[in-house]
């Protein structure tokens, strides 16, 4: 953890170094997943079968027949969940859905004074594949999150892909992808199971597009399918950036520090205060806290190497580092949560108050917990409703609008040296 | 250019094969863009004025100090346009600005039942750098589809870059810059100029997104900085799909396929119609536009290679066609094309009727030129104000509404295993 000052004469440099560190280790697995992709392409199921068996660790009796969970499979996990917790899934699904519905776009259509109709339409995607991880990071909630702004997208059909190591599968996960509507479940991981989404196989039919978040194999099957198939963000490691004044309670602060903490030795949890009491108050909750948290080596890792508590004389000067910042996750605890989170730009979802930790926004709140990480906030939104639509727009001109349009076409497609587009146009008038 | 009926026995296999065609050889310049975007970053401005000398085929003359294109040199750029050039290129940056007007999109906030509040706001991007290539393909109506929309969108700093080979900038190019409101303007080219508007040199301040169209030293740029900044979409070649009765005019369809043509070698242009006598009208009209066409070779050479005419039964089996194909543009002559339009469900862009030809969407119709091209418009959208702008969702609680919604929160969290997470709601409950 750092400790920076923005009085100090070094905080400009210390502060861009901790803006620059680089939190994850790429590995390289680029080749590997070239072939794994090129073997399914050459493969299909057979081949899917094979990788399936070898890296999920399943022996002969799984088959091309075994790829798919069957109906029945999925009614006996959601009848295997504890009743307590398919009650808080069905709370959050139905939360997030709300939410979401109000992110459904509208059509536009004008038709201007010279007679020219122009406007667009939203429609959704055929067909979307969500990856779900295996193992420790096999969430339901993130189940709900890609599935659910999908369905209320209209996408006629949602695919869900996860590895089963050694045959198992997490039941909450296929209870969330039997209350957020996925239409086709697969236990299938890895770049095999993207090769498959991209490419198809005969059990599994190509989607349009690839969500969900995985591991470097999956990262790297992402990014070679792109083209072939749409592909969501490639996530990093988590993040909160936390404004706090002297009245917010440094218990609290240290438990949402460290629920972001633990999630991944390479998420960051940083403090930006105004107050030296609450720095140091914070600094010895968050030890206190770590000494019961169950993920504690986690957790103590990401806050030793990335963690920091940023002195400042005041919030204003806090802006335009959250902004070089452009946190994944802003809680904002000081007077005026509202009016400072007018003034800045660059967040993936803002908490508002000392009532309204993360982990809120990460199950129940309603927002989507997909969201743009390592600064990519600058540019770019979290998960929502519109990345599983797309617009196509549309032009009409009737003969008199081409008339008072085609002059100008013509022009301009001369002057770009394309007299084919000119003539398109000129033809149609008689020029 | 390949004749297809879908009559035929073997035209799912043909019809596929037209599919999945590469157009495109991919240049392998990525070592190189390597290289360039890390001597940029370890040199600066001079590593930029070296690489532009050298590669724009530039003297010693070209300095830091040559880099920015001044307000003078913009204004007489402007002054040394033809009139009637200028007044069609305001014609279009009017209509191009009022249709993407609409698309600015609504903040939203609700407070429910709970007294939880949710929402979101939008906010512009803090800047923005356009790409605009050099030579033939320097085309000012692009510079208005891009920079038209990020003023739109309202990003406060939008900044352009064009090489100038051997020094010559098109003034056109300048005065669209200059209309659509672009605020910093870089005679600087190719890989070195994305890894100076990525990474920041003295003279260019970095920027948060890179668009604009390039050649295969571009892109393999854009795809590199990637993550460091926003990129929009690797624009392939482009396409036209053309779905036409027997009473379109076969002079009119073959002009707009050669509009197309022309662009590139690479260009795409199909025609699918219902009646064998205009399949052969437009294919004899074809021959006979090309021959009084200037770039005559290059819209040959693409008509030969990946241009097709189909013939379908009837337009109810064209729809599925035109949804695999999910053509960059699509133009629909028939009696009817408003209700076949509205069974397409992937486009880029449609252009109704008969007096709709695409060309006038190139430049005054409205709606963006940039559009998806090889089959991405089954998943993505053209460009759009909403390219310039992210979303950062809200959530604030109460008390109460905590109290309320924690429980589902703690339990959904144990049920992941992140005991840090419930403990972070937990502990502002009491709980």
């Amino acid at each position: 953890m750092v400790r920076l000052d923005s009085s100090a004469p070094t905080f400009q440099d210390d502060f861009a170094r901790l803006l620059t560190v680089k939190r994850e280790i790429a590995e390289d697995v680029d080749e590997a997943v070239r072939g794994i992709i090129a073997g399914v392409v050459a493969g299909g199921d057979a081949a899917l079968v094979d990788y399936t068996r070898r890296f999920d660790r399943l022996g002969e009796d799984f088959t091309e027949g075994s790829l798919r969970v069957t109906e029945a499979e999925i009614a006996a996990a959601v009848a295997a969940c504890p009743a307590d917790q398919i009650e808080a899934l069905t709370l959050a699904a139905e939360r997030i859905e709300h939410f979401h519905r109000a992110q459904v776009p509208a059509d536009h259509r004008e038709t201007d004074a010279l007679g020219v109709t122009a406007g667009w339409r939203w429609t959704a995607l055929e067909s979307v594949g969500l990856y779900v991880p295996g193992g420790t990071a096999s969430y339901p909630s993130s189940v709900l999150m890609n599935a659910v702004p999908a369905r209320v997208a209209g996408v006629p059909r949602i695919v869900m892909v996860a590895p089963a190591p050694e045959g198992r599968m997490n039941p909450l996960v296929l209870a969330a992808a039997h209350l957020s509507g996925v239409h086709e479940v697969y236990r299938v991981g890895g770049a095999q199971a993207v090769a498959a989404l991209a490419y198809g196989t005969r059990t599994i039919a190509p989607v349009a597009k690839i969500v969900g978040p995985g591991n470097a194999w999956v990262a790297a099957a992402k990014r070679r399918v792109f083209g072939q198939v749409g592909i969501d963000m490639i996530a990093g490691p988590s993040e909160v950036l936390i404004l706090a004044d002297g009245h917010a309670n440094p218990d609290w602060i240290a438990a949402d520090l460290l629920a972001q903490a633990e999630h991944d030795t390479a998420a960051q949890a940083i403090l930006i205060t105004d107050s030296a009491d609450l720095a140091e108050a914070v600094e010895a909750a968050v030890e206190r806290a770590l000494t019961t948290l169950p993920r504690q080596e986690i957790a103590r890792a990401s806050w030793r190497d990335y963690g920091a508590i940023i002195r400042v004389r005041d919030f204003d000067e806090a802006v335009p580092l959250t902004d070089r910042l452009a946190p994944e996750h802003l809680e904002i605890e000081t007077a005026d949560p509202e009016g400072l989170a007018a003034k800045v730009r660059n967040a993936g979802a803002i908490f508002l108050g000392s009532h309204t930790p993360e982990a809120i926004g990460d199950y129940v709140g309603g927002p989507n917990h997909v969201l743009p990480t390592a600064r990519s906030a600058r540019f770019s939104s979290g998960l929502g409703v519109l990345d599983f639509m797309k617009r196509t727009t549309i032009l009409a001109c009737t003969p008199e609008s081409l008339r008072a349009l085609g002059p100008a076409a013509i022009n301009l497609g001369r002057s770009e040296g394309l007299e084919g587009h000119a003539r398109s146009v000129a033809i149609r008038l008689n020029l």
